[in-house]
């Protein structure tokens, strides 16, 4: 059985392999599909934050993106890609985070079923968005094992389109979208992206590679989820084991997909502390008057935190979402 | 003694009264002379909150303006419209809000000396902000009494010039341009802006009456600082007795310019209660993920308020500044 399973897997690396062939076509056409679906969403300035880093900030603002957050793109260009048969069935994942807002919404606009596979312990408010957008939630226990298992056990009997939230080519060309629209909005000599599972980097990525080539292209990890900096340093993926960040969209490990894209394209994975990050988030709701996730604000810290690299720069941060719990200043 | 008073004050009247009439020529000078001081403030929109209104929303982001507030227009433009004589004995206001930060920042920028008496009880984070830009301040008593004799004491051995928050035809003429950049950016059936002294809603009616003058023009204000909507009523200037309103930034009273420009130009002034203000403010967080004070989600609260006015037109909302207390959230 363990080698047979080796076999599989081997098959379908290679498979996968052919798959990663992106080209500035696809990259292209995914822009052009997703258009009318998702926001332009606007970059920001600030003078302030500048002549703090010694630099030029470009902030891709995400944060504004159709349900909070640029997983929007990738789940609107996944849905769209099915064919009409699969958009019968419905599409389903599992996720206590954006991804399932954005599935959610991108299914509701398509008006085909979702089914979103949540920890019992996720936060009200992210139930309450999902279910706002008509997804039907299915609770699992909370443990990845658990959610896992139960996503498979309803794919199995409803048939409906796993998503996976990155390792996805549909998702991954369509996360590229952000970058394309930065590059054509603005030159730049580097872009940062957070790194979670690895699917914005990628698009990001790839949106370089093809439309920016000379842009260096940086991703920021946090110090207690560093396993994507481990992947790349030691060529192969490790899973994410316990990670100890507030950055709560950074903790899951890469995909064979992203980690393909990144090794191939991404200069270098930074590293920035938990006390870092939240000083970076402070600092954007000061000044610059938006709200983003601590996953988003680790673009700052990154450019804080390594003067040495990013001094005099015309840098883009993609802030990849704003959607945080309020309810700590509305009460 | 009395009547001297008085006879100096109706002369005082017809020199203002003159002064009133403003040309399409000083608001687009005012624009060209602020061009390269002030950010040209992007344009929000909302997918959401226009589902929710039924309506068209155009939101003016002056909570990203330098500053994080309108008032680096006014106070900018007032600043830039002294004599070099006058720049050299510097600037002088009183302040416990966001105009005291933008006469910091503009007489910072023009590298002239700043005064800003500010009441004892004012917030220390507001203090910081104005010492970070250089400004030197006055503390008064916590009463208005004592803020403006403490203001003349020091312009009366200073020599410094006193710009009035809002009752300047300077500095309304810097506000207009908030409004005449959005009117260049959307064509819009109506618009509305928070009253409390007057100075944004003079600026924005001025920028209608001559480059859009099609455009209905709305203020609001809070129930409990309904000063500006009885004097509008009735045709006289009433003092701002015992505010009771979270809007921190509107418990102030018309000026004699402001009241002119309002009571020919401004179609109405609508009242909403500080519940509708606070539930305005929490939407635009939540939903467009961007900060604003409770004295600009007052525009949304309208909207919401008064769909017989405002349901299926183009609205162009002000949002005059994002400078709240954060400590809430970041503790």
């Amino acid at each position: 059985m363990a080698n047979f399973a080796l076999f599989l897997s081997s098959q379908k690396k290679l498979m996968i392999k052919q798959e990663t062939a992106y080209t500035e076509k696809q990259l292209l056409d995914a822009q052009q599909t997703l258009k009318s679906y998702i926001h332009q969403t606007p970059v920001l300035h600030s003078r302030l934050l500048d002549e703090r880093c010694g630099s030029r900030l470009f902030f891709k603002c995400e944060n504004f993106q159709r349900a909070g957050a640029f997983k929007m793109r990738g789940a609107m260009h996944k849905v769209l890609s099915l064919t009409q048969e699969e958009r019968g069935k419905g599409v389903a994942t599992h996720s206590s985070g954006n991804f399932g807002q954005a599935l959610a919404l991108s299914a509701k606009i398509m008006n085909i079923p979702a089914t979103i596979v949540m920890p019992s312990d996720a936060p009200q408010v992210k139930k309450d968005a999902v279910a706002a957008y008509g997804a039907r939630i299915i609770e699992s226990e909370p443990n990845p094992q658990s959610r896992e298992e139960t996503l498979a056990e309803f794919l199995k009997t409803s048939g409906a389109v796993e998503c996976h939230p990155y390792n996805d080519q549909q998702v991954i060309l369509g996360n590229s979208t952000a970058a394309q629209e930065l590059f054509a909005q603005q030159e730049l000599d580097d872009i940062i992206a957070p790194v979670g599972g690895g699917g914005l980097i990628s698009g990001t990525a790839l949106a370089s590679k093809f439309f920016s080539p000379t842009t260096s292209i940086y991703g920021v990890e946090p110090m207690g989820a560093d396993d994507a900096f481990r992947s790349i340093r030691d060529g192969k993926i490790y899973p994410s084991l316990k990670p100890q960040t507030i950055a709560d969209g950074l903790r899951t490990a890469l995909g064979d997909l992203t980690y393909d894209v990144i090794s191939k394209n991404v200069k270098e994975i930074l590293l920035v502390s938990d006390h870092e990050i939240f000083a970076a988030m402070k600092l954007i709701w000061e000044r610059m008057k938006i709200i983003v996730e601590s996953s988003s604000a680790i673009t700052l810290a990154a450019v804080l935190k390594y003067p040495e690299i990013f001094k005099g720069r015309r840098i883009g941060l993609i802030l990849s979402g704003g959607n945080v719990d309020l309810q700590k200043y509305f009460g």
